[in-house]
C-alpha cells in the first residue's frame, strides 16, 4: 500500500470554502491510486476564539481543561473534512487522538508522543477511505485529552508517517516552501528545493516559522521527508531530508536574523569547572531563554561570559546575574540592549573554507559591527546592533546566494 | 455518599457569565456536603454555529460525522465550567461520554445508552472533586462517538442517577418548573409541585417543550426523581415523580393545544382484524407522523379511521390515503385542514366522575364545535377548529384550575 500523509493547517483549512479546496486536493491523490492520511489542524481562528472565553473565566486555567477544551479545534475541522470529501464521492472517515490511540506522556498542553495505534487506521485504508486525524492531540495512559504544544499537528503528521511507514509527509501551510531569507527584508530569496533536517533545525532555531522543531527532530529519528508545501497552489515545495540524500549541497541555505535581543556579560569569573552550568542553570530556573552563549578565558584563567536574552527579559536577567556574580566572585555584569543575531545556515559550509571570514568581511565593508560571535558545524551567528539588521541579511544573503 | 446528579441545559451555560453563574450554585451545594455530579448542554449557539458551518459544506452530512463534530459543543462547555469552578477554589474534573465509556448502540443521531462506567466518576467523587460530564453523547462498540438525539442531555443526566443510584436527578432549565398552561396563553397559569411521570410524557406528547419524552421514562423506568427548575433563580421547581408518591393530586395537571394540524378520514372499510395496522403501516412507511388516531365501527360491519397529522404533512398523506382507500374497498377520503388539539391531562381523572363532560360542556357553552374526541387514562384530547384554541385552552384551564 502506497501511503500518503498530508497535514494541512489552519489557515489551509480556515473556512469551509478552503475546506472544499483542501477536499478536492485529496481527490486527485486518490484519484492517482494513493492511500491518503490527513492530518488537520484547527480552522485558523478557532483558537483564539476558544482562548477568549477562556480569558473571561479565569486567568490561570488548568492544563487538562485547557487541552480538553482546546482539542476541540481539529475534532471539528476533521469531521467538516470527512463531510467535504463525502460531497464530492470521495469515502473518508475521521478519527479523534484518542480513537486512534495516540498515547503521550501526561505533560498536558506540551506532551511527547509515546505510541500511535494502527488497527483502525489501516483497516480504513483498506476500505478504501481516506482516513482523517485530529492533529495535535493524544491522550495519556488515563484517557486523559493531551495535546502536544506548539507545532503538535506536524508532529502529529510526521509520527503517523513513521509508524505507518510512510517515507514521505506533505506539510501544506500558506507558504510555498523554505526559503533563502525572509521575503519581507530580501527582494528575491530563493526557494530551496531542498533541506537537510539540521538546517532546518537551525532555521527554526533561529526564527524561522515554517516548521517547528519537535517534527523536524522526530522526521529525522524516523527517516520520514517533509514536504513543505502550500495548499493554495499546485507547485513543488521545499523537502526536509537526511543530509546524505539531498542532490545539491549549497554552501548557505540561508541567512536570518533575530531582533529585539540584549547581551549580557559576566566579566571576570575565576574559572573552575561548572561555573557554566551554575551561570544557566540559575537563569533557567528564572525561567529566562537564553539563546547564544560565548565563554572566553582570559591568560590569568578568569573566564568572561556573554549570552543574550530577549529584550523583554533584560532587567529580570540583570538581577539574577548580580547574585551570581556576587557569588562566583565576578568583577562586572556588562549589558547591551537592542541587538540583532544574524545567522547564515548551511550544510555546505563544513567542506567550504573561508565561509566564516567572507561574512565578516561583507559586514565589515558595510560598517556594520559584530560584537559576538558563535559558529556551529552548519551555521554561523553573530551579534550587530539592532538597527543594521535588515542590512545585514541583505548583504549576506547576496554574497552567498546571488549571483 | 450523597450524589446529586444536576443537568444544565444550552441557555444556563449560555455565556461566560452564566457559566460562572452556575459554578457558585454548585458551590452552595458543595459546600452542604453533597457529592455533586454536573451534566452540562453545548453553550446556547453553539451548535446553530456548527450547523450554519456544515450547510456550507454539504446539505447531506453523514452522521457519523454530524455526531463527531457536533459533540465538541459539550466537550467546550464541560472544560469552561471545571475553569469557572477552580477559579472559585472548587475542585473539579471534566469527563466526555468517551472518557466515562457512555456506551451507546450505534445508531448515529439518535443512539440509545446501554451502560455507564462509574468508575472514574467515583473515584473523583471520592476526591471530593465535582464531576463534570458532557451531556448528549456517548459512544458506539467501535468507539465511535454517538449523540442521543433531541432532550439528549436530560436522558445523560437521569442515565447518570440511575447508575449512580442517586434518586434525585436537578434539570436546569431557562423555565422555573412545569405550568398547568403556556403562560403566552393563560395569563396566571400555577406552578405545579409535583407531575407524575405518566402525566409528564402526556404532556411532552402533546407538546411541552421542558422534557423530553425519552429522559422521562429513563427516570421512571429507574424511578428518579427529577426536579425541574430555573438557573435563574433559587427558587423550587417541579419535581417528576412516582405517581404513588404524590402528595396531592390535581384532577387536572396541565392543559395543552396543538395547533396547524390536520384530521383524515378513511370512510366505510369492511371491518376485518388487522386494517388500522395496514392503514398505519402505510403512512409510517411514508415517513407521516400520525397523532390521534380514532376508529369507530358502524353497525353495517364497515369501520371508519379518522387521524390527525401535520398541516404540512396532509398532501402527502392524502396521497397515501387514496391508494388505502382503493386497496381495503373504502368509499371516501375525507380531510380537514387547520383544525388544533386541545387535552387536558391529569391522573385525578381516574378516580374522578365527569371530567370529560365537564370539558365538553364548557366547550360548547363557548361554542366551540368538538370534531373528534380521544381519551386516555390520563387524558382526554379534542380535535376543534385552530381558530378557537387559546379560547378553548383558557377556558378549560378556568373550570378546572382557576378558582
Amino acid at each position: 500500500m502506497n501511503i500518503i500523509v498530508q497535514k494541512y493547517g489552519g489557515t489551509s483549512v480556515g473556512s469551509p470554502e478552503r475546506i472544499k479546496a483542501v477536499a478536492s486536493r485529496i481527490k486527485t491523490n486518490v484519484e492517482k491510486g494513493h492511500s491518503v492520511v490527513v492530518v488537520v489542524s484547527a480552522m485558523g481562528k478557532t483558537t483564539d476564539s476558544l482562548v477568549e472565553l477562556v480569558n473571561s473565566i479565569t486567568k490561570n486555567p488548568d492544563k487538562r481543561e485547557m487541552d480538553m477544551l482546546l482539542s476541540t479545534g481539529e475534532q471539528v475541522s476533521i469531521s467538516l473534512l470527512a463531510m467535504a470529501l463525502h460531497e464530492i464521492k470521495i469515502d473518508a472517515i475521521s478519527y479523534t487522538g484518542s480513537q486512534i490511540k495516540v498515547l503521550t506522556d501526561g505533560n498536558f498542553a506540551n506532551a511527547k508522543i509515546v505510541s500511535i495505534s494502527t488497527d483502525k487506521i489501516m483497516s480504513s485504508l483498506q476500505q478504501k477511505k481516506v482516513v482523517i486525524v485530529a492533529g495535535f492531540q493524544g491522550i495519556d495512559e488515563e484517557e486523559n485529552i493531551t495535546t502536544l504544544g506548539r507545532g503538535g499537528s506536524d508532529t502529529s503528521a510526521v509520527a503517523l508517517a513513521a509508524v505507518l511507514q510512510s517515507r514521505d509527509c506533505e506539510i501544506y501551510t500558506d507558504v510555498d516552501g523554505v526559503y533563502t531569507a525572509d521575503p519581507r527584508i530580501v527582494s528575491e530569496p530563493k526557494k530551496l528545493k531542498e533541506i537537510s533536517y539540521d538546517e532546518m533545525l537551525e532555521l527554526a532555531r533561529l526564527g524561522a516559522k515554517v516548521l517547528h522543531s519537535r517534527s523536524i527532530e522526530f522526521a529525522k529519528k524516523y527517516n520520514v521527508r517533509l514536504h513543505v508545501r502550500s495548499s493554495f497552489n499546485y507547485e513543488e515545495g521545499t523537502i526536509v531530508m537526511p543530509r546524505e540524500e539531498m542532490m545539491e549541497k549549497f554552501v548557505i541555505s540561508g541567512v536570518t536574523s533575530k531582533k529585539d535581543q540584549a547581551k549580557i556579560t559576566i566579566r571576570n569569573i575565576p574559572d573552575r569547572p561548572g561555573i557554566a552550568a551554575e551561570v544557566f542553570h540559575e537563569l533557567a530556573e528564572n525561567k529566562i531563554l537564553v539563546d547564544m552563549i560565548v565563554q572566553s578565558t582570559g591568560h590569568d584563567g578568569k573566564a568572561s561570559i556573554s549570552f543574550t536574552v530577549l529584550n523583554t527579559d533584560l532587567d529580570k536577567a540583570l538581577k539574577v546575574c548580580e547574585d551570581i556574580k556576587t557569588k562566583l566572585k565576578a568583577t562586572a555584569v556588562d549589558n547591551k540592549k537592542d541587538i540583532a543575531i544574524v545567522s547564515a545556515v548551511g550544510v555546505g559550509m563544513i567542506s567550504s573554507y573561508g565561509v566564516a571570514s567572507r561574512m565578516f568581511r561583507i559586514l565589515s565593508e558595510h560598517n556594520i559591527n559584530i560584537e559576538m560571535i558563535s559558529t556551529s558545524e552548519i551555521g554561523i551567528s553573530c551579534v550587530i546592533d539592532n538597527l543594521y539588521a535588515e542590512l545585514a541579511v541583505k548583504v549576506i544573503h547576496k554574497e552567498f546566494l546571488e549571483e
